[in-house]
């Protein structure tokens, strides 16, 4: 991974603000899982989805692939934040750790720049439940779901928007 | 990992395939994505669903969410049908590589076991599209995305079925 | 992955460090890189490296394989502290990104532990570099290598020493 | 991951084994740990190394980095054997999968392409063993490791040689 790039940090911090947003009201799947946008940062998002029964796996916790579809975005949309408005980014690849069940009322999944380069940005994320169902045991700030993700910065590709 | 084993050989295959088949309808998500359960042999496993708008990204195409959350049921499937008939099973982590924007009218996920161990075990995913949209140039057989998943058996917890 | 273990609770600071140091040098890997036990605590192992023109790639730096071994080192480790005294330690699988070349004359290389079930612990590592070499852009804490890994506690496996 | 890149189609084979087995000769490391080029075809390399009690963990089975470091290399040749000639290729990032103790007398890794893009190539990377001390149950092809890599295609980057 090529050297850290500065570029996106002429661009004022409401206008990145305005960016992110823009390019996640336009995925239908997050609007489908009911995610919303709780915080954006340069270089950390936060996202947010409440327990929906639709979205569940064989023992009635929220399904892995609802927890990864939302901590993939924050990841997403945290490198999206650091990269040059004219970029669009997609994920590269992410290995996610499953570490407990899934079980809670709301899903707060953070996404968080570890270093960004040229094209290639690598982030983590973590996923933390609160709500009724929590296990004590777990701790309030305990993630039960840990991701480490390479996204891409495109530029230029014709059907690709932001 | 540990050693191999064989201790599912003795289930019939058709016990072994409705054990696969009872679970993955209990799998709620897999029915809101319209996911359908194509085969099922020992060590394999292949889902099926098709291209649904409500499960896009930004860019129009079927979000990675929903890509990974159908090729890691398809291997933790065919981890299952080499578990113990009375072990559950969960995913412990898995990686995927997302090669290609998911184009296509219909995605088949299929899981394979590389290797059983007595709690763990290893699964290789690979995701096809078929329809318009996807390039020529991929080839017929060309996977969009690939993972490697390490699943779990487990046994005796309260709470968790098959 | 199931609820946390605190098992390991009970065995005095000590006594675990003393488990931790003698495992680690019989890694015969780990003399023959320079590898040096820097720091135990519970949850929390740091290793060291020097620069080592036998172990470098095809450009001059450190390789990815020497990197790779000594944090997948600390992160066991790091698992291992938290683990019963009967237990022995392997890694399952890990992930790791390589953000920039291991430029530099020291390598401190940090294992943490994110969350400890009863056999399987996940942690996370992280590569700094120190000496001549290091770019300035890169900060002085910014990591050239990070990983996410999955490590398994072994019992009463024969041939298996701690 | 863009679109399929055919660049490297018009070097003679040739000159392609000759690029790959002159930049594996400047791996230091790969000298040090006795790697030996079993063969190339474009798109598939295969290194083996014997068992050197250098280079052992705790248990005596060869150490999971040496297993990384070479299965990463033959990901790497495989992936540099498809990149246009004045590329230098560099390892983004992996997944490893240890599926049994490194046991045996010789080591044979195998890196295969994937899919190809225009910077980014994702491989996939198997280690079998063979020799005294396999066990039988493990089958003559079974892998004791397998990977998931990218790595990335490098041009014009000043100190970066092939």
């Amino acid at each position: 991974m090529p050297e850290s790039s500065g570029g996106a940090e002429a661009e004022p911090a409401a206008a990145m603000r305005a960016r992110v947003r823009a390019s996640f009201e336009r995925q239908v799947m997050m609007t489908t899982l009911g995610a919303e946008l709780v915080s954006v940062e340069r270089g950390r998002v936060e996202l947010a989805i409440p327990y929906d029964a639709r979205f569940t796996q064989q023992h009635g916790f929220l399904h892995a692939g609802a927890v990864a579809a939302v901590l993939d975005s924050a990841c997403g949309y945290a490198a999206f934040s650091v990269m040059p408005p004219e970029a669009a980014v997609l994920t590269v690849t992410y290995s996610i750790n499953l570490l407990a069940p899934a079980a809670g009322e709301r899903f707060v999944m953070t996404g968080t720049v570890v270093r960004a380069g040229r094209t290639l940005v690598v982030c983590r994320g973590e996923a933390v439940a609160s709500g009724a169902g929590v296990p004590a045991t777990a701790g309030e700030a305990a993630p039960f779901a840990v991701m480490q993700a390479t996204l891409t910065a495109l530029y230029d590709r014709p059907g690709i928007r932001h």
